[in-house]
Order: C-alpha cells, then structure tokens, then sequence
C-alpha cells in the first residue's frame, strides 16, 4: 500500500495497556502554564527508565477553562496504579505548585477512578487550605509565598494504551527527522495523545535483551540501525534507507492513539526524502493491542 | 543597606553540599540540543520530591564544543552519590541518547572523580559499539536506528552548593515575578549555577514538619504567605509587601553560587514595585554554607 | 462598573476603517510557517510609521489546511488599498516565498474583492509556473531552488475595524505588563483579529499634534504618562496608578473587534494590581467606531 | 576541495557595499528585548522589496550593557544613507519605542558617521524629554504611558558588506534545511554579522531580469531549481541534488562576513546528505567583494 509514494508495510504497531492521569495546568500567561507543565512532563520519556510517561497533549485558550486563564492539558502515564498515584503527586506537587501563578484542575473525561492529589496536597497548607467551589469542582487553596495555588480535590485516572507508534524510514535522517517532526505537530491537534519522547522523537529503537552481554534487559535493535546496515546478516534496513526516526503516542484509548498514528502518517509522507513508513511489534504476543498501519486508511 | 532604594536585609542563605555532575549536550541544531536537555533536566527542582536537581547552565556555540556543534551544559545533582549515578544514567539514557542527533560529552572542570555512565551505556550497542578519540577524550559510538549516538565514557563530577537563594518581596505578584523573570536571566549568564525551578523561579516556601499535621515533613512556610498576613501573629510579611517569589541555585562551587546571588539581586531591584531582598535559611544549623546578601556588594 | 474589583471606566475605545487581507501559510512545520509568518508581519504596528499593520491571527491544524500541512493565519492591513496590495505582494514575496517550505492560500470568507497577488508573483517563475487545482483553488507552482512554491491567485480582502483598544492601568509597570500578556493570550483566541504592536503591547500613547514642537505630527500624550502624573497639570493618571499598558486590536468587523475587547479585558482583571480599564478615542469625531467599555458586558 | 567529503565549489560569492547601523535594545527581561528586536528586524530580507535588511545579531548579557539589563544587538541596513536614516528612525520609534520597557543604545564600534536618530525621536517627548549621562553616553529620557524610554541621541554607522552567500546542496530538500539551520546557528556566534532572510535561510534564488517576461527586473533562477533540472538545458544542479539552500549574509565588514561564510560552511558539511556548498555571483562585475570559498580555509 503507497500514500502519496510511499510504502505503508503491512505491519503492525503493538501497544499495551497503562494507567493515565489527565490533568489542565493554568496560568496567568500561556508562557507560565507552558513552563509548569513542561517541568512536570520532563524525564518522563518511557517507564523502561523513567518513573513516568508524561508529556503535554493540547492548549486550552482562556474561556473554556474552569478559572478563565491559558492552560496547557498534560497527561501522566505509568503501568502500576501506585506509581502513578506517586509520580502524579509528586509532579504536580514539585513542578506545578512550586510554578508561578499555576492551578490544576482534573482533565479527564470517562476516569475509571479518581486520585485524590488534590486531597493530599491540601496538607501542605497546615491548617490555612480552603476548599472552594468553582464551576462545580471542589477545589483547594493552598496558600504560598506569591498567593493562593488551586487544586482540584480529586484527579481521574483511566485505563488507556501505550505504546503506539510509527517508523519513518528515510533516505537521509534530516529527512526522517523533518518528516518526524511534521508527524508530530500533526498529532499535538489529536486531543487526548501525547508523544512522549524528546519533542515527540525517538531517535533509538531496542529490542528485550542482549546478544553479546546477558546482564543487559535491552539492547540496541542492530537490525534496525542504518549504520549497521552492510554489517547485520538480517538487517530490515533496505540499501537506500539511512535515516530512521519512531514516533511513540500515548493515548486514552485505542481510537484515540489510531487518530494520532494516522494523523503522523499522514504527515510524514509529504515529506520529500521519506521512502517507507512502518511499525514496531514483538510479535504480537506481548501487548494488548495490534494497530494495523493498512487499516488505519 | 540599600540599592536601587531597595532593601537588602541583613540576613544570610543558608546552603548546603550536593555532588554535581555537569555535562554538554550538542545536537545538529541549537534547537535539538535545546530539547534534548530540557527533557533531561525536567522534574528536576528540588531533591525533597524530586529523584534530582537538574536544569540548563548555559550555551556552549559550535565553535567551542568538543563535535563542532551547538550544545548545551546542564548540572544534574544529588546528595547522594549513588542516586546521582544512577539519575546520570537513566536521564542520559532515556532523555538524550533517544533524542534526535545527540552527543554527550565531559564539561566538569577540577573533578572529583568520575562516574562511568559513557561505559556503562556502550553495552547498549550489543557489541556494535566503538571507542573513538575525539579532541583527546575517551568516546563511545553507539549504533541507534537513526545514527550513532555519541558519549564520553567517563562524566566527572564534584562536591558542589545547593540552595543558595534569594527572596523577591514586592508590592504585588507581578513586579515579584517581573522582578525574578529578571534575576533569572542575568543568572544565566553566571556558568556553573542552574535554578531548578520551573522557569528559575519559585512560588511557594516550606517550613520543616507542619504545626497541624503532624504526618507531614514540610509544609507551607505560613510567616512568608503574602495572603496569610494579616492571619497569622509573627508574619514576616511586610504590610506594603503582596508578592513574594525566591530564587533556587545550584552552583559548582560557594563563589558560583555567590555571583549568582549577586547577579540575581542587581537584576532584580531595577524592577520598579519591588521593595525588599531577603534569603532564605534554617537560623544556620543545617547547612555547611551561610551567604550574608549584604557581603556580596 | 467593576468587573472582579476592577473599575470599567464609562468611556469609548474609537476605531477606524481599514483594508484587510488575510492569508493563510503553511509549511513542512509548525515552526517553519512561524518563522515566514513571522518575518511577514514585522515592521508593523501602525501605518502612522509602518507600511502596515500587520499580525498572526491563528494557528490552523494539518486536517484543516488545503495541503494538510500546519500553518498560520496572518492579517496585513493598510487604509489604502494600493498600498495594501503593494504591502501584500512585497511581504508575501519577500518574507514567505523567500522562506523554506511555504505555500500561501487566500484565508478570507466574505471578501469585498480580492488582490491578484498570485497572478502577479507567478512571474517570477519566468515561465516554468504552472496553474494547479488544490481543493478547488486555483493555485500557481512556482519553482525555487529548494522547491516549488504554491501560493493561490487571488487572495481576497475586506472593509475592517483598525484601533479597537483598550488601557490596562495597574499600580505598577509589571502588573500592567502581566495583565497585558494575559489580554493578549486571551484575544488569540478571538479570530479574524490581531494585536499588531510588539509582543501585542503598546508602552506608549500619543496625541495629535504637539503643544511644543509646532513641526511634529504627533507627540507623546502627556496626560496619559505615569512619570508625569505630578508634573502636569490636568494628568489623567489616578494617584495608585504607577503603570499603563494599551493593546491595539485590528480586526476583520467590528463583531471580533467588540469580541476581542471583552476577552482582553476580563482576561486583565484577574490580575492583582490592575486598577481600572479605561480606553482611547478622539472625542468621537475622528472614527467610525465608538465601542463603548460596559456595552461589551 | 572537499571538506567532510563535502565537496566545496571553486567559485566565490559576490558581495555588496551597504550602509550598516548597529544598536542594541535592552529590556526588563530577555524575552521582551527578543520581542522588540524581532518586531524591528522583521520585513527586512533584502533591499530588493524590503525597504532595509535587518536582523539580530547577538545576545548580551546584563553584566555587559549600560543598563544592567539583558539586550539584544540589532543590525538595519540600507544602500543608500538617507534611507538607512528613515528606517532607523522609523523601526526604532515604531517598534522599539513602543515596545514594553525598552531602551536603545549605540553599539557600533568604528562609526563612519552617527545618525540623530536619538535627538530626533526625544521630541516625542514634548518638552517632558530629560538629557541623561549613562555610562558615559548622552541619553534621551523620553516620558510615555508605561514609564520613560530611553534613547541614545545618536547612533553610528558605517559602510559594511551585504550579500555574502553561500548555497547548500544536499540530496534532498530535508538534509539542505537541516544543514541550513546548522549554518545560521554557527554564524549567530560570528558576532558583527546578520542573516536577514526569514530564520536566517533562504529557499528561493533569482536572476536578474527574465527571459519570457520582459516586464520584470528579476525572476528565477531557473538554473538553480531542483525541480527543473531535468527541463532545462544548462542546468546547474547535478543529478544527485534535490535540495538547495541559501544562507545570505551582511556584515560590519568583509572579514566578518568571511568568519560567518567559514562557520556556516563548517557547519553545514557536518549533516548527512549534503553533497555540495557552491556561492553566488554575478560574475564578479556587480559587486565589490568577491570571497572565494576555498580561500576562506
């Protein structure tokens, strides 16, 4: 199958499930809600070696938020329900409530369950926390050196998937690259998926363990690397590929990390330079999910 | 003593010893190597919640990097050495080696040892990777799906100062804010000093436990809440005084830190609305390093 | 009036005809249509100095361009419609078709007529211009060295609303300024307007004329300036008034200009420090439009 | 000569004597003296449509400006000196006076002559205009609605060079951008020089006159286009390049202009893809400078 030339393989991406929290950082300015949620979703690239998945999913201009103030959506992501309780307390009481003039506000529809971050977070007003009411949510006032920090009591969580993702193959990586971060500004318009990695990309890929040294949980995909093309006996990289970038996508749920895929799709093929797009599996026995690039048209 | 017709208390910032590691991150673009290490850096304010205190020291042009590409140093620090070992490694191996056309190399200056997270990393290649030399350092070229990533195998670091600080106290938020918007930028002219904090600046200060729940290790300094004045007894408050906003830095060394705090402060009380500098400490009991405001000038 | 403690002052902002175009550029990236959009739309906060007034409008997401690519509305206004074609064909010459991967589509619902930009840019292809049907547009390729430049034939305009203003006065620079940030991120969201002045601020007012220097056109407005609210004699400056920034909307009717009013100001009240809201006119007899302050509400 | 395996042309670019100006605008923090500066430099490409060539040329520190504020240093050039006079003028008192908390100050070393453009605009003033000493300058103080803004009375300039070149040849248009933004980031180090065009890059090149239409002073350079080098006969672009870019350069003088041809060259040759660096000229008839590539290492 060829959109606008280039080869889409008949492959799948495999996904899995994780917990997500989604949650609207506001602001006095766009700039400020950016500068707190950015610190918030920082090291927060895969939970192989991060303790988070964390990244920010959309803008939401001043008059549909909850205090008529710029804010940004960022959704935290991990496996195990207790790291996530832990790692979204600590980010927002460590990246958000120490920010500049931020409020947090619970983002997610249809939670499974709710945190009570919020909640917890109060303590730290020793006694002089408010709880108030606006537009129908119970919030917190903490107050701080600089004023008051809101937080909304309780925060939803839910069941969503992880892991989505899309290979860009290339004949040279700043045309991967370009086309990688064309695919990128296309999914930030996919409300409800972040893409995780440093500004969206990813520039490795690894496959589980190691052919050479056996302490080792992963190691470097060789089949996949350009430079190892001419090397590796069943390399997957074709004689006129040499530039490879993934875009991983965390989302709510499948529909919403198949909008993201395809929207970096779409994307990506309008770049010039950009040969074949495919996907990451482990055969399809490890995760929840098989997206099928085909079928995403 | 004044300058600027603005107070400068008599009091002094209490600091403390933390191990600093302190390395360059170049990419093909000033703006990917931007990326790579804000995403490196992040969740990085303060050790109290934070695995680490991270943030960018300063632009390194391409001219005077070790690769011929723009890059930028940033300081990741911990009390304890081991846990910043292992933050070196997982914030290199999750947030910059997946980056797009990263390299990593060496920028501490009169180590006190070195960590071998460039060493470890290598058996990531799975036995593909090399060892170069390039300008006289020890490299490894590690094969990734988009290129060979680049680092230095061994990352010096060193016994460094942390929480060195200053207090903005203004007639309102915003020329509190303004005022340390300010602070940060002439900071970030003073190399080996970062400012943790989301954007360098801090909204909230903590007492140690909590007067009312006793559970808790910190809580809201209440004597320094803008908003808390005229509630609580000995508010340290001034009556003219609504916005208050501090400063955190990290520095290699107390002269570091010092000039940071100097610089800080000039910047700061050029702002019109501003009406007092003071520091934060802990009647210096706890920390090694007292920084008397009124000896800097 | 107040509106959240803040005085609405009874008085009118006074607004003039203009001719508006309005494009739409698109680019391999987010950041690449900034950049054209950008350069186009410098040098131009008022025609009283400028050859324009001119700036971004929007962001429009791939899904929503005619070449599924990301881009950025601009508006480039003059009251000549001579010179707003010569400004439109130059800045769109100059700054977009010079710029890396741009093409420019006609953004304009409801044109009173429309300018043959294109038709006279496709010249530049010497020849080697082709005429293209892109989503029902008639659409000319005109090759680069980089690449093929697309911009649309026509490209419409219409009467608008130039001058929509309003005063924030805060007792403080920085208030004024943060509250003027805070507007400005609010009328973003207002379509089919801009805020041509640096960053969306104006630091100055002026008044026709000079009571000193008989050969000036304008001069600053001294009643208006906080340095002087002691000095001069009949200074409309309240006495707790230290600062005062004005935004100056152009928009496509006098609807998104009412719109963007009410948006920037109760976006500014919420900023501790603001004082009162006040707004710019000439006594009426000057403009076409009078947009009364507590109308808007 | 091949430098990286990037063959570089035996050719030389031909520059251009202009009149330069040179200024630096400070403001409270760095991001309102990047707005200023960016609003002042904008529409300003290249003489041809633009009515001057401008851009910023580097940041400085607060610690090395008269006002201990952070600045950026901008560079406005013309042809012709009255012209030059008018845009300063113009540039300065329309986007920089009006722009929030700025102040402006000469920053050319070895001035040919001095602009009044200070002495000129402190009549804005209106008799309000105070006469300063900062640092051993004379400045205007210059009263308007958000404070005062000051202006250094006069502003030098001197004959400096435009149109230093150099063209990035790369196997796609992906690899020469990439290349092209390497190249404007090493130069923004060459301090002394600008790259006008839109992020300092330039997508399109042009011929003088035109063959099919007469009308017309200039047109494409049909030779140079990717995308018809299989159309026309004496085609200047191999058979592997379908990607070229320009970076154009003005400087204080020839040597600055050379350092920034060389770093950009540097630069560029480091990003996989690019074949090629060539220059243009039109013969070495038109211009005063010819710089020839080879020569410059």
């Amino acid at each position: 199958m060829e959109i606008n030339g280039v080869e889409i393989e008949d492959t799948f991406a495999e996904a899995f499930g994780i917990q997500v929290s989604r949650v609207l950082v506001t602001a006095a300015t766009k700039k400020l809600a950016k500068i707190a949620a950015t610190e918030a979703t920082g090291y927060g690239t895969s939970v192989i070696g991060c303790p988070a998945e964390a990244g920010i999913d959309c803008y939401v201009p001043p008059e549909e938020t909850p205090d008529g103030r710029p804010g940004y959506v960022i959704m935290i992501c991990n496996m195990d329900k207790k790291k996530l309780d832990h790692e979204l307390l600590e980010r927002v009481g460590m990246c958000i409530l120490t920010a500049a003039t931020t409020a947090v506000f619970d983002w997610m529809e249809d939670a499974d369950e709710k945190l009570t971050t919020g909640k917890k977070l109060k303590f730290f007003g020793d006694g002089y926390e408010k709880q108030l009411d606006i537009a129908g949510r119970t919030v917190f006032s903490i107050p701080l050196m600089s004023g008051d920090f809101l937080i909304e009591g309780e925060l939803g969580i839910r069941s969503g998937v992880a892991g989505g993702n899309l290979f860009i193959m290339a004949e040279n990586p700043a045309a991967g690259l370009l086309a990688a971060e064309a695919a990128v500004d296309a999914i930030k318009a996919v409300h409800g998926t972040i893409t995780p990695f440093p500004g969206g990309i990813v520039a490795s890929g690894s496959k589980v363990g190691s052919n050479k040294y056996k302490f080792l949980g992963a190691s470097t995909n060789e089949k996949m690397c350009v430079t190892l093309k001419d090397e590796v006996e069943d390399s997957q990289i074709p004689a006129d590929v040499n530039g490879v970038y993934e875009i991983v996508i965390d989302g709510l749920d499948e529909e919403a990390v198949k909008a993201a895929m395809k929207a970096g799709i779409e994307a990506a093929v309008q770049v010039p330079g950009v040969l074949r797009i495919s996907a990451g599996n482990f055969g399809g026995n490890l995760g929840a999910y098989q997206i099928k690039l085909q079928e995403l048209f």
